[in-house]
C-alpha cells in the first residue's frame, strides 16, 4: 500500500482469495467494503424514504447521471448544491457517467470522438454528452465518486468493435481527468492519496469485454492515468461463461493497484457478489434486488451459506399467514403475512413494492455484512465455496 | 341519553349547535368523536403501512365490503378470522355494505326486491348481493361497525325513484337486522345498550335525497328498527345547494336519537366536516384527502381557522427548498423539500403518493382533533363560522 494513499484502507485480507475488507473515506462518510450500492436512478430508491434505505443497511447510494441530467435537470441540482440536499441522502453517492444509459436506452445515438449525441424522447431535443460535460454534470451533482465517460461497443462479441470502444474510453478517460482537474482547481487525487480534506473521487473504467488481451491493455493504460479507484465494466452485458467472467475480473484486479478500491459495474446476483469479492471487488451495484422486489420476487437467507428466492404471487402463499420475514429488523416484515403481501401485489397496491424492496435490500446488506465478517474472521476462504442458492420445493 | 346505552358516550355539547364530543366503544378500541375514517378500500390505505396510518392520528379505518368480497375473497378472510389479522390494523373498522360500490362501479346491475345482481368485470361471473349476504360478508370481515345494504336511486333528482329506493332500503334494513340477529346468536344491540362485552354494531342508513318529507319518513322508520347508530346517505352524490344539504342532515339528526352515533357517508371536504359537525355528525369518511394526495394536492393549516391547498406540481414549487410541512410529526415531511416532492410526482415515483398521503391524513386528523378541543373548550360555536378555505396567491 502506498503510504500516502488514505482514500481507502484495507483492514483484512483473505489468504487464498483476493477478498479483503476495507474502509473507503469519502466526503459524505465512510463505506465499509465490500459494499453494495442500491440504485436510486432519479435520486430516490423506488418506494423508500432515505431513513428506510439507511435502515436496510445501505452505506452508499448509486444514482444515474443521465437521468438526473434530464430530470430534475442541472439548474435545480446546482441550486441545491448537489443531489444530497435535494434528495436528503446524507451519505456517500456514486454516479455513473451517463454512457451506459445513453447506450442502452436511446436508439440512434451517434458516438464520435467528441462524445455521444442522442435525442431526448420526451422532448425531441438533441443533446451531446462529452467526457467534459459528464464531469461537469457529476461535479454539479457533487457525487462522492464520479465515473469517467465510457464508450460502449455496439456488439459484445466483436473483437474490433470492443477494441475501438475500449481505446476510445481510454482517450475519454484522459479528457475526463483533465476536465476534472480543471473543475477542482488543479488538484488531483491519485496514488499520492488525498489532500488533507476528504474530496470527491474520479474512478477510471476498465473495459475489454471477453478479450483478455484487451482487458490487459485497458487496465495497464489506466494505471498510467493514476485514478484513485476503478470500475470494471462490461460484466452486465449478457450471458457469458462463468469462467470467462471470473478470468476477466481476475486479470484486471491483478493489474490495477491492490491498494485502490475496485467497483464492478452492474453486478449482480448474490452468488455473483460472493464470487467477485473473492476476485478482489470492493463495490457492487445492481438493480437485481430492487427490480426483483417490484416484480414480487423476494430473497431470504436460509442459513449461513444458503439463500433462496420466492415468487410471492405463487399460489402456495395464498393463505400463508406466516410473517414475510420473521428475522427482519422492519416491524412490517415481521408482522405482515405473506398472504397479505400477495394480496397487495395482486391488487397492485404500491405498499407491496415498499415491503418487498425493504426485504431485498436488507437481505443484500446483510449478505455484505456477512461477507465482511467472514473475511475478518478468516472464514471466507472456506465459506465462499459453499455459498449457494437453493430453490425451495 | 338512555341509561342503558353505553355503546356511545357524549362528553361535551356545543350550546348553539348540535356539535358534541363523545367516545364510541367498539370491540377493537375506542373512537373519540367527531372522527374521520380514512378509506382502505382493499384493506390498506394506499401507500401507507398501518403504523404510519396510526401515526397520522387515525382511530378507525373504513373498508369496502364489495372490494374485499372480490379480493382477497371470503374464504381467505374467514381463515384470518376477519380483516384485522389479515391487514394488521388492530383498531376499529367500519365497512360499508357494498350497495354504493355496485351502484357506482357496475353498469347493467339489476336491483329487485331480493337484492342487486351484477357482473364481475374481471371474470364475467354474475353475483347477487342481498341484505342477508351483505350481513354474512361483514360478519366474516368482522367489522366493528357494519352498515345495512342500501338501495341507491338511479337518479338523484327524481322524487318517485328516490322514494322507492328509500323504502326498499328500509325493507332491506329489516332483513339485515333479522339476519344480523341470526348471525349473532339472537342478540341485538339497540337502544338497550350493549350486552356486557363490546360487540360489533350494525348501523341503519337514512336516505331521502333532497326531499325533506322522504328524509323524515326514512329517519322515523329507522327509529322503529332501533339500530345502535346511523349512517346518513345521499350526501356525496353530486352538486346540491349548500342549504339543502344542511337542511337534510339537520332534519335527520333531529329525528334520530341524540344519544346514538351518526355517520355521514362519503363526506367530505374540511369545510363540509366542520359544518356537519355543527349539525350533529360524529363520523366522517371520504376519499378526498387520500385521492387528492395521490394527484398532488396537499392540504395545509394556515392558522387556527384557515386552511389552504396547494398543487405541488405547480411551477412555483420547482425550486422551493422549504420543507413539505415544517409542522408535521413525520420526519420526512419536515426534511424533504417541496421541490423534491414535485420531482417525485413529475417522475411518478411512488414515494410521492406516500408523502402526500401522510400530509393530508395528518391534516385531516389534526382538524378532527382541533374540532374536538374547540367543542370541549366551548369555543366551537364561535369558531366554526370562521373556519374557512383560503386560496394561496
Amino acid at each position: 500500500m502506498s503510504p500516502d494513499f488514505n482514500v481507502f484502507q484495507i483492514y483484512c485480507k483473505s489468504v487464498t482469495t483476493k477478498a479483503r475488507t476495507g474502509v473507503l473515506y469519502l466526503p459524505h462518510g465512510n463505506v465499509c467494503t465490500p459494499a453494495f450500492m442500491p440504485i436510486g436512478t432519479l435520486g430516490t430508491v423506488k418506494s423508500l424514504t432515505m431513513s428506510e434505505l439507511l435502515a436496510t443497511g445501505a452505506q452508499i447510494l448509486l444514482s444515474n447521471t443521465y437521468h438526473l441530467w434530464l430530470k430534475p435537470g442541472l439548474s435545480l441540482l446546482a441550486q441545491f448544491q448537489g443531489l444530497h440536499q435535494f434528495n436528503n441522502w446524507s451519505g456517500p453517492i456514486l454516479t455513473d457517467s451517463g454512457g451506459f444509459q445513453i447506450f442502452s436506452l436511446r436508439k440512434n445515438n451517434i458516438t464520435d470522438e467528441q462524445g455521444v449525441t442522442f435525442t431526448v424522447p420526451e422532448t425531441g431535443e438533441v443533446r451531446l454528452l462529452t467526457p467534459e460535460i459528464s464531469m461537469q454534470i457529476q461535479t454539479i451533482i457533487n457525487s462522492d465518486i464520479a465515473l469517467v465517460l465510457d464508450s460502449l461497443p455496439p456488439e459484445e462479441t466483436n473483437y474490433n468493435l470492443n477494441k475501438e470502444a475500449m481505446e476510445k474510453t481510454l482517450r475519454w478517460a484522459k479528457r475526463c481527468k483533465q476536465e476534472w482537474v480543471k473543475l477542482h482547481q488543479g488538484q488531483w487525487i491519485g496514488s499520492t492519496g488525498y489532500l488533507g480534506t476528504r474530496q470527491n473521487l474520479l474512478f477510471g473504467i476498465a473495459q475489454g469485454a471477453r478479450f483478455l488481451d484487451l482487458r490487459k491493455q485497458s487496465a495497464e493504460a489506466l494505471l498510467e492515468l493514476d485514478f484513485p479507484g476503478y470500475s470494471i465494466g462490461g460484466m452486465a452485458m449478457g450471458p457469458e461463461p462463468e469462467e470467462s467472467r471470473l478470468a476477466q475480473v481476475d486479470l484486471q484486479t491483478s493489474i490495477l493497484e491492490e491498494y485502490k478500491p475496485k467497483h464492478l459495474l452492474g453486478v449482480g446476483t448474490p452468488l455473483d457478489i460472493v464470487k467477485f469479492v473473492a476476485y478482489g471487488i470492493d463495490l457492487f451495484d445492481c438493480v437485481y434486488p430492487t427490480r426483483n422486489a417490484r416484480h414480487g420476487t423476494l430473497f431470504f437467507e436460509l442459513d449461513d451459506f444458503t439463500y433462496t428466492s420466492e415468487r410471492i404471487l405463487h399460489k402456495k402463499f395464498l393463505s400463508d399467514s406466516s410473517p414475510i420475514n420473521p428475522k427482519s429488523r422492519f416491524l412490517e416484515l415481521r408482522t405482515y403475512s405473506k398472504s397479505y403481501l400477495r394480496h397487495l401485489f395482486k391488487t397492485k397496491e404500491v405498499l407491496a413494492y415498499r415491503l418487498a424492496t425493504l426485504n431485498n435490500l436488507e437481505f443484500y446488506h446483510n449478505l455484505m455484512s456477512n461477507i465482511r465478517s467472514k473475511i475478518e474472521t478468516q472464514e471466507f476462504d472456506k465459506w465462499w465455496h459453499k455459498f449457494t442458492f437453493q430453490k425451495r420445493p
